[in-house]
C-alpha cells in the first residue's frame, strides 16, 4: 500500500490548493481514482451558519523581480511563496514598501512560512527570513496574476460506503493546503486509502461517510446543510490530519470526552502502542472545532501522529516529502481500520446463562484437565466476556477492564455465538 | 488458638478429598467438632443451573510397579499422585504408553503437581518431573482401585449462627482438595475457628452462614437451591481461601467493587496493615466466580494472604505444612473478626443536634480547659462522627474520611448513645 | 494599605478580648472607623441552639506576688497571663497549692500559653514553663479582680454592603482573642480592609455580610437567629483567620467540597501561587465548624496562611507582632478580593452562535492573517469561552479546563458582550 500512497502523494503534491479554486477540483479528481466521491460546488456568497462562502480564488502566476529583472521569488517554484488569497497586483516599489508585503519567520529563518488572508483583501509573499535579510535596497517589480471571483464556488467531495445500518461513522479531512506534506496531504491520502480498504469489507455494520473539505469554511458549509442529520446518525467520527510524520500517535478526544470514538481509539492505542499521547478536547485545532461546537457536540475526535503546532516544520516549507514517511502513512491507515473494526464489534452482549458460570467444559470451551497452574488467555477472555455481558457493560469496557489483548475477544465472541452462550442486544 | 488450629490441621491433612466422596464426609465430621453444621448429600445426576452433579468418586488404592514389582509411585504415600477422578484400571504397559498418563511440571521439576479430570473420564498419575526423567524403559504394572458411583452423592456442610436480624453474612470455603495446606486446608480451618469465636458473641446483629463445599460445583449446587434467598438476605460475604501462608494480605473485591464487604475489609487493612494488596474483581479464581456471576452479583469478596496462582507452591506437593504458619492462620481468623465487628457496627447514625455543634462540654465530652494546643483523638473522632452523622454517610465512610483509628470510633459511638446525641437509623 | 493595617494592629493589640466584655466592645468601636457596622448585644443566659450565652466577663487586675511583695506575674504586662474567664480570688497560698492554678507548656518552655475556662468556673495563671521551674518555695499572694456578670451580654458586630442582588457572600471572623497576632488579630484586620476595598466598588452584584464575633458561641448565637436566612441567601462564605504570617496560603474546603467558595478560591490559588495547600473539610478548627454543621451545611470555607495548630507559636505569647508581616496581611486582603471578583463574574454564559464557530474575524476578534504558527492567548481564551458557554459549564469550570490565566477571560467576557456573542443567564 505504501508505494501507492507515495504515487498519489507525488501526483497531489504540486497542486496549489486553497479554500476554493481549480487546485481543489484537480485534487478531488485525482482522489476520485481511489474514492467514489460526489463533488459538490457551493456558490460564493452562500450564507452558512454565521459565515458566508468566500469568492473563489485562482492564481496563475506570482513573482518578484529585482532591478536586473531576475525573479528572486517565484510562485512557480514554490506555491507557499504566495500569501493565500492574495489579490492581483502589478507594480514596482522600493524595498521598504515591499517589506510590508513580505512575511517571514524570524525564529526559523531558512524556511518559507505558509500564510493566508482569506477574509481580508491583501497581497503578499512568504519568503525565508534569510532571504529577507539579504535583499538589497532598490526597486522591485511585483506581479500577482490572481482572480478573486465572486461568482465562483467552493468545492468539496463526499463519499459514502453504505453499511447494514444507517448509523454513520464520519471521516473528515481537508484539502485546502498547497504543497505541504504532513499538514496536509497526509489526511486526504490516509482517508482515501481507508476508503479503499473498507470498501473491500462486505459486512460493514455502519455506514461510512467521507468528507474532503476546505478547512473551517468547508465544515461550516457542510454542517449548515447536514449538521442536524449528523446529530441523528453519527456513532463516531474522526478528523484525519497530521498522520504522516514519524512521531508517536496523538489522540485528541471529542468534546464529550467519552464518546465511542474516544473509547475505541484509546483502547486500541493502549493495547498496541508503547508511547502515545491523549489530549482532552480543546476548542482550537482543525475541523473538530466545528463538529464539536456546542450546538452540534458531535462525537468527533482526531487520531493524529505529531499534532498540528507541535512540530517546528508545521505550516512551513519544511513540512515536505522528507518530513513524512510512507510507512507511517500506511500504519495510520491500519490503525484507523483497527479502530473501526472495534467500533463495529462493540455493543452490549447478553450472557444467556447469568446464574453461576455456564458449564464451559461440556461445550468444549474449557480444558478437561482441571487445576492446571496456567490458564490460556482465551479462557480468561471468555470468562471476562461472559461475566460482564450483563447488558450494562459494552465490549470496549469489558476488554479494557480485563487488560487482555482485544484480538482474543474477537475469537471469544465468535465461539460464544456458535455455542449459543450469548445474544447481541 | 494456633495450637488447636495445628491439631485440626494434622487430623485433616492425610484425608483424600475431592468433589465428592468419603474423604469429604470424614473432613466435615472432624470439622463438626468445632462447627455445629448440618451435612447435606445431593445425589449424583442432580441438575443444578447449567450443571449436573457428577458421580461420586472414591479411591482405595493406586500404584505403579516397575518390572521388579517395586512400587515406584504410590497413592498411599502421597494422595496427590493420583489424577483426581481417575477411573479404575489394572494393566501392564510400556513406558511410552504409560507416559501418556503421567503428569508433571517441567518448570518446577521436583514437586508433584495437583491435577484432576472431573468431567472427562481419564486415568493418570502425577509425579515429579525429575522422577519422570529417571524412569527406565520397560513394562509397568498400573493399578487404580477407584469407584465412580453414579448413584452416589455430593456432600457439603452448612452452619448458621442466628443473629438479631435475618440479614446474613456469608462465609464460604472449600473442602475438595486432598493433602494441600494453604490451598486448601487453610480456608476450612480459618472458617471453623471464626465460627467458634463468633459463637461466643451473644449480641450478634447479623446471622452468619458458613458453607463448606466442594469448589465450583458445590457453590453451583448451593446457588441453584438458595441463590435467590442469598440475593435477598446477604449483607456481605467472603470466600475464605489461601489464608495460611506468611505473605501479606490480599483483598479481592466483590464484583460491584464497593459493597460493604469491600469497604469494611479495605478499611481494616488500611488501618492495620502496612503493606497489602487490593485487587479488583476478576471473573476467575474460586467460588466468588459463582457468587459474583452476573445473575446473582452478590457482595462476596475474598480476603486472602498470597492469592491462588501467585506463589509457586500453588497446586503442588510443596503447598504443605512447611509452607504455612499457624500464627498466620490465627491472624487471619482475627482479621476476619475485626471486619465482621466493623460491619456489625456500620450503619447510618443521626446526630440529633445538627444545627451548630452540640455543646459537648456540658455533657462531659469536651475538655473544660479551652484553647489547648493539642486535642485528644477521642474529641477529633467525636467531631467527625457528629458532623457526618447526617443520614448520608455511614460509619465506614466517616472513619475513612477522618483517617482516625477505627477503635476510637467504637468508644465515640457508645459515649454518644449514652449522652443521647445520636440515633441509629 | 499595609501601614494602615499596622496602625490598626497597634491600636487593637493591647486590648483584652474574650467571649464577652468591654475589650470586645472597644475592639468593635475601633474597627468601626473602617467598617460601618452595627454592634449587637445578646444578654447572658440567652438560649441559642444547644447552647446558652455565658455571663459577661471583665477583668481589671490580676497578679501574683512573692513573699517580698514583688509582682512576679502581672496581667498588666501580658494579658495572656490570666486564664480566660478566671473567677475573682484574693488569697495567699503555698507554692504547691499555687501550682494547681498555673498553666505552662513543657514542650515550649519560654512562652506563655493562651488558655481559657469559659464553661467551668476556675481561676488560674498562664506562665512560661521556665518561670515555673524557677519559682521558689514559699507563700504567694494571688489577686484576680475579675467580674462574671450574669446580667451582662455578648457583643458582636455586623456590617452589610448591599449589592444588586440579595444573594450574599459571608465574611466571618472572630474577636475573642487577647493579645495574639496571627490568631487572631489578622482575621478582623483583613476583614475590615476587605470591607473598605469592596465599599469602593460601585457595581457589586452580591451583598457582602461581615461578622465580627466571639468564636464558637458567637457563631452559634448568630446561626440561632439568622441561620435559616443564611441557608437561603448564601452564595459563598469564608472564615477569615490566621492570614498574617509569612507562610503559604492554605485553603480549607467547605463541607460540600465543591461549593463556589471552594472552586473560586482554589482556582485563584492554582493560577497565582506556586505552592499552597488544599485541605478537605474537617469538623475541627474555627467557626466553619458551626457554619458547616450538618443542619446548616453552608458553603463556607477558609482561606488562611499557615493553619491554626500548624505553627508552634499558635496560642502562645510568641504569636506576636514579630510573627506576622503587614505585607502578608495586605496580600491576604488582595487575594480575597480576587476571589470575590471571580465569584461576581462567575455564572453560566450562553454562546448565541452555538452551531459551528461564530465568524470572529468579521467582528474584529480574530487575526485576518491566517495559518499563523502562534496564536494569541486572548484568542485561545475566547475560543474556550465560546465553546463551553453552553449553559452547562460556568466560568470557573471553563477557566479551569482551559488552563489559561483568568485575567484573559475578563477581557474575553467584555469583548463578547460588546460583540453580542453571549448572553448571561
Amino acid at each position: 500500500m505504501k508505494n501507492e500512497i507515495e504515487k498519489y502523494f507525488d501526483l497531489l503534491w504540486p497542486i496549489t490548493r486553497s479554500l476554493t479554486g481549480n487546485g481543489n477540483r484537480k485534487t478531488l479528481k485525482i482522489l476520485s481514482e481511489i474514492v467514489d466521491m460526489e463533488i459538490h460546488e457551493v456558490p460564493s456568497g452562500t450564507a452558512c451558519l454565521d459565515w458566508t462562502v468566500p469568492p473563489e480564488w485562482n492564481i496563475n502566476e506570482a513573482w518578484i523581480k529585482d532591478e536586473n529583472g531576475i525573479k528572486i521569488v517565484d510562485f512557480a517554484i514554490n506555491n507557499l511563496h504566495i500569501l493565500g488569497y492574495s489579490i492581483p497586483i502589478h507594480t514596482t516599489l522600493s524595498l521598504n514598501d515591499l517589506k510590508e508585503h513580505l512575511y517571514t519567520l524570524t525564529d526559523y529563518p531558512d524556511v518559507i512560512p505558509y500564510l493566508t488572508s482569506y477574509y481580508k483583501e491583501r497581497w503578499g509573499f512568504c519568503i525565508s527570513h534569510n532571504q529577507l535579510l539579504n535583499l538589497k535596497e532598490g526597486n522591485y517589480e511585483v506581479n500577482i496574476n490572481s482572480v478573486l471571483d465572486y461568482n465562483g464556488s467552493l468545492t468539496y467531495g463526499e463519499a459514502v460506503l453504505q453499511g447494514e445500518l444507517d448509523k454513520e461513522i464520519l471521516i473528515s479531512t481537508y484539502i485546502c493546503h498547497p504543497s505541504l506534506a504532513n499538514n496536509e496531504l497526509s489526511g486526504p491520502l490516509v482517508s482515501a486509502f481507508i476508503y479503499r480498504e473498507l470498501e473491500k469489507i462486505k459486512d460493514r455494520k455502519f455506514t461510512y461517510r467521507f468528507l474532503f473539505l476546505p478547512e473551517t469554511i468547508g465544515a461550516i458549509v457542510y454542517l449548515s446543510k447536514f449538521g442536524q442529520r449528523l446529530k441523528e446518525k453519527l456513532v463516531a467520527g474522526y478528523v484525519i490530519t497530521c498522520v504522516g510524520d514519524r512521531g508517536d500517535f496523538t489522540y485528541k478526544r471529542s468534546r464529550t470526552g467519552n464518546s465511542i470514538s474516544d473509547r475505541a481509539a484509546e483502547l486500541i492505542l493502549k493495547q498496541t502502542e508503547i508511547t502515545y499521547l491523549i489530549k482532552d478536547f480543546f476548542p482550537g485545532g482543525s475541523d473538530e472545532r466545528q463538529y464539536c461546537s456546542p450546538g452540534f457536540n458531535l462525537p468527533v475526535g482526531s487520531l493524529m501522529r505529531t499534532m498540528y503546532g507541535f512540530y517546528k516544520e508545521y505550516h512551513t516549507s519544511a513540512d515536505n516529502k522528507d518530513f513524512i514517511s510512507f510507512e507511517a502513512l500506511q500504519n495510520s491507515v491500519f490503525k484507523y481500520l483497527e479502530i473501526f473494526k472495534l467500533i463495529e464489534l462493540n455493543g452490549h452482549y447478553l450472557n444467556k446463562f447469568p446464574y453461576g458460570e455456564p458449564q464451559l467444559g461440556k461445550r468444549g470451551l474449557y480444558p478437561s484437565l482441571g487445576s492446571q497452574k496456567k490458564k490460556e488467555l482465551f479462557i480468561d477472555a471468555l470468562m471476562w466476556f461472559l461475566n460482564y455481558s450483563d447488558g450494562k457493560h459494552d465490549l470496549i469496557e469489558i476488554i479494557d477492564k480485563s487488560g487482555i489483548d482485544y484480538h482474543e475477544f474477537y475469537s471469544v465472541i465468535s465461539r460464544c455465538v456458535e455455542s449459543g452462550l450469548i445474544d447481541k442486544i
